[in-house]
């Protein structure tokens, strides 16, 4: 993802983080839920988020949409880390255990492949105690447009 | 789904119509995003949701997440209206268009399949224009419980 | 996918015919499992097996790969009858009810939807009682190239 | 996944050896298409597959339903290699670089995740010089029965 040379791998972080902070800026949806991005780095992003009472379904968890939009975010500032403007074309997730009211939950997203337009990531969403509480998989496809032009 | 008695169909329906009314009683996070269950039948549900300007992503088009979660509730809804309390287990979608704010969503859930614990569920998401916006497919496990009991 | 006029829909219809001849040609693959292409339409595609005793695995049931296989070759066969070489970029697959040795499947593929350089289909497979074996959904990856270049 | 008492580990080890020679023994689908079956640990499992003149398809890359077939050997091989009959219930994959004929393809399945009678298995399928071809999840159903019953 880099030619090792002594600059040009800070300029990839440095770029990183700028458009995670750029696209957090216009990102009312995450912030809406009180999501928090911990970082973006060149393909990675990790963002948390607590659940809160508003996010309990009729069965008393957290609601299954809600922990996806969680690591559907950390995806999104993941392909987004290179610079081009990328969206989610398809995602498929696995819950493994439920979340619960006051859980703490935290999405790590790492680039697994990209290849001309496409991308695929996978996003790792556990809980305060470690726990995995569900898996993400997501196809990213690179669009017009840079999330760094004015 | 039902073996065509003059008054099995009724009991089914009417079920799948109580069932609907009280997981959103206790749905707060479908409550909060402003969904509204439109029906309940045995192995469907339909549920809208208006794309507010809190649901906007930093690329000013509606968080995939969130329409992930509308759809995701119309699969609860639909795989819940049996009676046996059931959860997501895996679901995946594809996002065609994007939904931008203001836009009135409607995600259509239908059983495709059921045996034993399992159902198989496929979740249409349009817009105002009938534009197909997103699909999903569920896979749904039924656990302990019912979800007309006290 | 077409506009209508007198002319266009019959050229339409013939190349998917042309295309899905010309494509099994080169299929050794699906030649070799003695799978049979039974109609090629624009966005469709009908491509029968049978299970031989050399398509079970060890718990004696047809081996889910190669419902896959017949599935996918029928998405292929769908993805492709456009004229441009697609590609499979995804897919993913649920098995309802297990074929056995001895039956006759019969895979259906259709077009969900079909966007700039990316497509969506879906594809059923049914067996010699029309029980469903299995359904694939599928992403189609437009590359370079025509199927009908020499 | 055991208790790390001196005798049960080598017993799961030995285990799931057998379950891989008995499953082995009888898959008849595995064995037409070339595979060797190189380890059988506890939820992890090896499979080789050679790709040959006969498992290209119309566009002259290895059809991507022997890629999945590959892998879900190895998926099957990993979910079963605790002793209990377990089938695959539904999986994803991502085809990243096109196999070619001639090509060595190895798949490498192991277990993410096993709940009940659930599972969640990741399998990555590479080729002689290592390059990623595809990445499989698949999830898991345990069913009546044993694989070392007689």
């Amino acid at each position: 993802m880099n030619n090792g040379s002594p600059k040009v791998l800070p300029d990839l972080i440095e770029r990183a983080r700028q458009v995670g902070a750029k696209l957090y800026q216009g990102d009312r949806a995450s912030q809406a839920l009180g999501m928090r991005v911990l970082d973006t780095t060149p393909g990675c992003a990790r963002v948390a988020m607590h659940v809160r009472s508003d996010m309990v379904n009729g069965q008393r968890v957290c609601h299954g949409g809600l922990i996806f939009t969680l690591a559907d975010s950390a995806f999104a500032y993941a392909c987004n880390s290179h610079g081009p403007n990328t969206l989610a074309a398809a995602a498929s997730i696995d819950f493994l255990v439920p979340a619960r009211e006051g859980d703490e939950l935290t999405a790590r997203a790492s680039e697994l492949w990209r290849s001309g337009r496409s991308g695929l990531y996978e996003v790792e969403v556990t809980n305060q105690r470690g726990e995995r509480i569900a898996l993400l998989r997501g196809r990213s496809h690179q669009v017009a447009g840079s999330n760094l032009e004015p």
